[in-house]
């Protein structure tokens, strides 16, 4: 199949584009697209100071690669969230995340959870008897406090992750086929900072595919790891993604039309629900806006901890540290 | 596997509602549970005279049964359109409608296309144009049309049809794929009948899996017709039902549990647009309501067809014929 663009051999087709294109065409068209997407929906402009959250993964390596290729001012965020899995998951994450700082001369943020509230994450699964055995739904949790704070108190003025169309479209079905109504309403490229204290957030990769994604990390030699989180295998976003794929096998640009009219629906106003966010007030212990009364959820998760682990949390347990 | 009730051995096992049952106390819940919809989405009483469309098939004919059974005045419709395929597919469902109703002494009203407006639907599809090549579209039309004429000149003061809930988790799954919102607030149990001259429709077996009313038929001894229309092959429905299929395989409930919850979210409000007809006024040749200007969609199908054919077409086209 021959490039679009200049006739060369292509290395990838995009069938949902009926497009073709060459490793030069390729990688000039991805940060194209990514410009295009951040106009359309409004997300940043090269004023903005931009957090990309990296994770070591294909996906938030390209954004933050893409990002500094169109000239934004990003730094990185990698959150050490302590899991093992066999294969050394997180420490092999942050090395790549810093590898790729280094490569490129980029700040990058980090913030290891064990070392600055007193547990990992898997630890914190357990004391905390959150989410049914899986560590899932606590390292949600955590993963949204702490990018969050360390935006604010970073003084970023956005926080950029590297969610493609697979994880878009994915979470679109999973709350589709359950209609959960107040997370189709805020399901968006964009999710404003609605509140003091809450970084404004954005998805600038949200209309590519997964696919495309490792074909820009692999061409662009990013090196990246290639493992899902030990703990994501059997997850219903992973079955989903399946279901999807066989869709847009038999259909092709079935996943991206799903969200891209879910998107365009929404705007039209196919929605009484509006996004608003639920009564927000500072948590008492650490001052983050919170809908929960009294502490935040991440704040009375660790006061559990604190229970079990007593003296051998750290003193600045609840403070967030930053190390440039 | 033992029945719920009385512990003899279960002919099915209903996992979504972890419920297995006898042969007798099935043919029992079946009834029952058609009742509890009938009155949960206020469908229509004993005073209602009650139209039910049949096809010859499984769910229709089971309808009439389970509505028979619970002492409802209810008439079929029968139209016939012409589809051989093969294996006589429209001779062998008047047929089995037929022998229905005589073995019931119910009465059934038979609207045949060809005789009554000059052509088969699929002689229909093709002179129209209309489908890509498929009769399912002018075939949906024409169904529509006739049931809604028939229901009304028929004095019935409702529609029955028997979709299941495989058939509106499917074509919920497709209006979903594509955010289609018109389509998506006027699915329901329930179709009211908000202009003079529409007849109110109503699926009183849209809460049962589609492998329960194959159980049903069978074990009341109902003949119906096995095969599916020979033009229904291949088509996006079936292929959404096997999607479902796959999803419920694995998490049993998961497709009654995305059709109750997308009813449920709409109960409370989810869409800012509602079911409004658009605006509707009587057609100039046969004086049913519709949206387009002048001529209905139907009557312009046929002119359409009187063209090609001329005077091979029926006196009496246009208009509908019930033999009782």
């Amino acid at each position: 199949m021959k490039c679009r663009k200049c006739s060369e051999t292509a290395i990838i087709n995009m069938r949902q584009h009926k497009l073709a294109l060459c490793q030069e065409h390729f990688l000039e068209w991805m940060p194209e697209q990514t410009q295009r997407f951040i106009e359309k929906y409004k997300m940043f402009d090269h004023a903005d100071k931009i957090l990309v959250a990296v994770s070591g993964g294909k996906d938030s390596l390209s954004l933050w690669d893409i990002l500094r290729r169109l000239g934004y001012q990003a730094d990185g965020l990698y959150i050490g969230l302590g899991i093992e899995g066999g294969i050394g998951y997180s420490d092999e994450s942050r090395r790549l995340s810093e590898h790729f700082a280094a490569e490129h001369g980029l700040k990058l943020n980090v913030v290891e959870v064990e070392s600055t509230y007193g547990a990992t994450i898997p630890e914190l699964a357990v004391i905390s008897n959150r989410g049914h055995g899986k560590p899932c739904s606590v390292c949600g949790l955590s993963k949204r406090y702490i990018m969050n704070r360390a935006a604010h108190d970073g003084d970023y003025t956005v926080l950029a992750t590297g969610h493609n169309l697979d994880d878009e479209a994915a979470v679109l079905m999973q709350n589709t086929l359950n209609w959960a109504g107040s997370y189709l309403v805020r399901q968006a490229p964009v999710l404003e900072a609605s509140r003091p204290g809450l970084a404004r957030k954005v998805k600038p990769l949200c209309r590519f595919y997964e696919r495309e994604m490792a074909a820009y990390a692999i061409v662009r030699g990013i090196e990246y790891i290639y493992d899902e989180c030990p703990h994501a295998v059997g997850s219903t976003t992973i079955y989903y993604k399946e279901v999807l794929n066989q869709m847009e096998e038999k259909r092709p640009g079935a996943k991206l039309q799903f969200y891209l009219s879910f998107l365009q629906a929404k705007e039209q106003g196919l929605f009484a629900l509006k996004a608003a966010d639920a009564e927000l007030h500072p948590c008492e212990k650490c001052g983050q806006p919170t809908s929960a009364p009294g502490e935040c959820s991440f704040c009375r998760m660790w006061d559990k901890v604190r229970e079990v682990k007593g003296a051998r949390l750290p003193a600045e347990a609840g403070l967030v540290q930053i190390e440039s």
